[in-house]
């Protein structure tokens, strides 16, 4: 079995090959390009490294989102054209769970923390259990949501009452290290360097998982789930909700 | 501080860039290409998509063996190369502590096992210790060397008396998975495809451990560390022992 992942949720852009638990091929790259100008070459360069003939693969994984709307959009609109042109399914990988599937083996919770601006992270909280000999399975004891920082290490506290560690990865970190360090009640663990940011070669070996569960989406169904509105929309309901108001009040 | 990293020590070519605890971008390929061919293009090609002056680099991490003998000679060979042209250090990352270091963060024992052929392999076993708030430090209970298969199972399996658990990775899985399962007395746990082969993230990311304790070598100093020797070497060996034998039968 053969997936192909692509992960353009963030500042990174990620695309990666797996076959049957194996890495063929990874290339991620975080810098101020923009991912329509690096996620299809990146994707033909790793084509040509691994000989890859795209009718072999079997799915194609997408982090689905939340995440930048930009970045989702290219991922998805990439995910759905290559779906769409080579007759094969998606899998739809939520984006926090791929970032936290990069802790796969760990004892500790894994809460991923992506900066949703205004105070707000994109957050979920991830433990590993044990299935059967030689496997785990990520399981989420927060589902991933839109909330306040403070929100979630109240509740990230409150999970670790009972001595259990956590995990906090994700390029929320950085932004919102000075309030985990204020408001953190119980040991915890920052992500290094090489498990900090999106990688697709997570996001495909997760869904190696949900494809072998038939976990996966056509091509023409699949859409990103941005988690909340965007700024348009936004701006849009205000607008309509105010003049609503105005109706109600001059009728 | 920006790090580049090499491995080429297994079937698999990884190059990394790291700045300041943020992976800047990893091209890795696991495919049959010889890595005379694959590792340069693909620095060449990280290089561009980071927009990197390679005289910004602090320093060149090399997965520094043990391995296969001439992924290490050409992996020594350009982190020499680059260094002695950007007169920057080396960071030599031992093998094992590199493929080790893909699961920070773990409470169980890392394993690693990269296939040496003749029921050997090489491998270690390393756990990570909290050092102060957020920071965890890898540690080997037992550091890399060539042993015999099942020498390294009943030592993981003596470490793991008290209920702790272990998760083995590395080439060496697939191929002595048969043993893993008719030896191991105590719960173990494979590592899935994102975290199962070689990683130039992770050299990178120990690399910058490594570099800020001042563990750096000058490029004309580097060696490969093979710990066994070649077989060429091994034959002439033998051969000078039964020579020096027949000798001493014939004083």
């Amino acid at each position: 079995m053969k997936i192909l992942a692509l992960d353009s949720s963030g500042l990174v852009a990620s695309v990666a090959l797996v076959q049957d638990g194996v890495l063929l091929g990874e290339y991620t790259i975080n810098h101020k390009k923009t991912h329509s100008q690096t996620l299809l070459p990146m994707l033909e360069q790793l084509k040509g490294m691994t000989e890859l003939q795209l009718e072999e693969i079997d799915a194609i994984a997408v982090a689905s989102g939340p995440g930048s709307f930009t970045g989702l959009r290219i991922g998805s609109a990439t995910a759905k054209g290559l779906g769409l042109a080579l007759d094969k399914p998606l899998v739809e990988v939520p984006t926090l769970e791929g970032l936290a599937y990069q802790f796969y083996g760990t004892d500790r919770l894994v809460c991923p923390l992506m900066d949703a601006r205004r105070n707000q992270v994109y957050t979920g909280i991830y433990e590993f259990l044990r299935t059967r000999e030689g496997c785990l399975e990520q399981q989420a004891l927060v589902d991933q949501c839109a909330v306040d920082v403070k929100e979630i290490i109240e509740r990230v506290c409150e999970l670790c009452k009972d001595g259990r560690e956590v995990i906090f990865l994700g390029d929320g970190v950085p932004v919102y290290e000075e309030i985990l360090r204020r408001e953190m009640k119980v040991p915890y663990v920052l992500a290094p360097a090489h498990k900090n940011r999106q990688s697709a070669a997570a996001v495909a070996a997760l869904a190696e998982v949900y494809y072998q569960k038939g976990k996966t989406v056509s091509a023409a169904a699949h859409q990103p789930d941005y988690l909340r509105l965007s700024q348009a929309e936004r701006e849009r309901n205000e607008q309509q909700t105010s003049m609503a108001r105005k109706e109600q009040e001059n009728a």
